[in-house]
């Protein structure tokens, strides 16, 4: 279990895992500017993570959104192209649905190209924040030289820093896989429900395989990890995950890659749960029995979903018949027959109800009381998570034949506070 | 507008519009309890809805959740009977899911038909409140002489705010249509996304029409009222809508009816959502187009419950971007085909987004912003609802064959706060 008791630890166990796969350099600079749209200053962080040449081995997928933001629009065209060799990356402004948003990023990335000295087209843009708002092309502009000056190949962490929003705390993870490594960096803290990637991830190996190998693999990896967590139900309109390899480090096969993406993306998808805007618990549903897999992950959804169950666990109160509400909620609504007897809660492995029926006492009452009080996360402490704790909650629909987990937060006084003036 | 500045004055309004249908009688009481699963003090009122005779006319709507409580397993089983006479409600505990509550309820059905001389069967039962407690058979029991010794014909207005839980002010609601009345009262602050009739909602008249025309009547008003708000999404296992007549006035035909009852039954629901648990704004998402009726429905839907929307609309900040992406989320996630360049968005009548672009600037941003001020409801203000304004928001998809709207709350510290630790 890992605990931490200070932003420095915290950074410390990061810097620890935090080298840049060979083969990759990055950096970051941060300006300020006025927005068009509201009379404020605002501050922006452009990072740019470049590899030495360029790849043909680069996947990405993104949001289901139907309304995407305009970097979503240009990188999925350029998912076709024949290399990749950067990302250029902004948070604060997200680039969505704005007059001229299209032209205003590809200017962009043909002014780093051009600062670079390499093709424009092999260059990806990222965007985050206030959807709505426009870029600010000239202090953006102003920006690029610097960045271009700063390219180094040490630490990842830096972007890992530079690309959050509201994130409270930066999150990096990292895996080797044979000679080679994975490293990934995420950011992500609301509007959090991503259905086909999430939020903002960048994942950079060495490990030489194919594009093919390496887009099945991400592919894999989603699903279980970042498209089965949920903070607030919102899907973004910029969710993107995208992972490049330098190929200089021999692959150990397709299975143990695979397997080492998959470790890092879990673990990110789960920092970003516990960096949830205002998480004061991570909560774990887990859905087992002999019914389709596309249930067992809506029905988990349903659970971590509701404001009544997330309230409840926020405020360290077993009120658990609201957990029975929310399943019925979502099996009536979507007329998905279930043999109520055979249907078991546990939370924190306490079993809560059977039989059609709660076997609650006081006694329970108590020891599922304790249990929510030990998972807490104070949400008044800042820029690291203390501890990795997870509350349980388990639901057996009868058979084990498919087993679906999971994330998500609960709601608090502090989640409320951080949206109900974004943008201030 | 109505607006009031005091509880008195609201509650003198109410009264204006609360004689009791003729036919009918009501009484209510309240007593302490210890619940048998956590050791506090608890308050229950008990409530007592008695038609003067048994009457064939009568209807009722109940949740879609797979775990209904067993006062909704009970009612539907009724609803097959030849008549009807009366309501007996409790709240503070809903009686779902508890070992033996299918026979309590049924048990207190028959002690307080003894006490009045009539055959229980003629009773319906109802309860509210915490998931996964049992009724406290012994004291509800006590309850029932002073219950009966307590019905008198005056006003409803005792009985709406007996049925209350953490509803802030009662809900009453009348219109009359030719010689006779509807009343209806309603309870529900929190788990309120009916998906089939509400909450509890309780509606009596004194006009004469059939059993088929008033099943009809309320299944026809239920869809466009109760079935189209949400609080926070999350829908009860006990949501009960029901109606009796007394038929002693004429029938001023099944049209006129139907928009008297359309009329209670829109008010009521729009009451519930303004006294949401901790409402600080009531939205109207309002969608229009050439589509299927369930898309508009759940458009509307997929807006008001999107949490970035709700806590945005709570602090006063137009971040109309987070509209957008709730629409792109519901319409990409469910694959539904639009024109987009046909989508419009407006706040309050103001332009938001046209021709796939939005139409923001600072002078805009100031007018949404003080729009959403006007629109706000002071949760500090207890006991009655302070004005009847509304947040509009327009979602226009080209074409006008179709019009629905679904009425939502903000969300805000209040609405966590009290659902954090809700029993104690």
């Amino acid at each position: 279990m890992e605990q931490y008791n200070s932003k420095e630890a915290y950074l410390s166990d990061l810097e620890n895992r935090a080298a840049l796969p060979v083969g990759f350099r990055c950096a970051a600079v941060t300006f300020n500017f006025v927005p068009a749209e509201k009379q404020m200053n605002a501050k922006m962080n452009l990072s740019l993570i470049l590899a030495d040449k360029p790849t043909e081995v680069f996947g990405a997928v993104y949001t289901k959104n139907s309304f995407p933001g305009n970097p979503v629009l240009i990188g999925k065209e350029r998912l076709a192209n024949k290399q990749i060799q950067g990302f250029l990356i902004n948070n604060k402004v997200s680039n969505v649905c704005t007059p001229g948003g299209y032209e205003t990023a590809c200017a962009l990335l043909d002014k780093m190209g051009a600062e670079l000295g390499i093709d424009s087209q092999l260059l990806f843009p990222f965007s985050t924040g206030i959807i709505g708002w426009k870029l600010p092309f000239a202090d953006m502009s102003s920006a690029l030289p610097s960045l271009a000056a700063g390219l180094h190949n040490q630490s990842f962490l830096p972007l890992a820093q530079s690309i959050m929003t509201t994130d409270s705390f930066a999150k990096l993870r990292s895996a080797t896989a044979g000679e080679g490594r994975i490293v990934g960096i995420a950011k992500g803290a609301g509007m959090i429900e991503p259905n086909m990637a999430t939020m903002l991830c960048f994942l950079l190996t060495d490990i030489a395989i194919t594009r093919e190998e390496l887009r099945q693999a991400l592919a894999a990896c989603t699903a279980q990890t970042f498209n089965a967590i949920s903070i607030d139900s919102d899907q973004s309109t910029s969710d993107s995950a995208i992972i490049m390899s330098s190929c200089v480090k021999p692959s150990p096969g397709l299975k143990v890659f695979t397997e080492a993406l998959q470790t890092v993306c879990a673990q990110l998808a789960e920092d970003v749960v516990r960096n949830g805007e205002g998480t004061g618990h991570v909560m774990r549903v887990t859905v087992e029995g002999d019914i389709p897999e596309t249930v067992a992950a809506a029905l988990g959804k349903a659970v971590v979903n509701s404001p009544l169950c997330k309230t409840a666990v926020f405020g360290n109160d077993p009120n658990v018949g609201r957990i029975i509400a929310a399943i019925g909620d979502y099996l009536g609504t979507n007329a998905i027959p279930v043999d109520q007897s055979k249907l078991t809660l546990t939370m924190g492995g306490i079993e809560i109800f059977k039989n059609k029926q709660f076997l609650l006492d006081t006694g329970k009452e108590q020891q599922l009381s304790a249990y929510l009080n030990d998972c807490k996360l104070d949400t008044a402490v800042k820029g690291y998570p203390q501890h990795n704790k997870v509350v349980e909650i388990g639901i057996s629909l009868g058979g084990k034949a498919m087993r679906r987990s999971v994330l998500g937060s609960d709601l608090s006084y502090e989640y409320v506070k951080e949206n109900a003036d974004y943008r201030s």
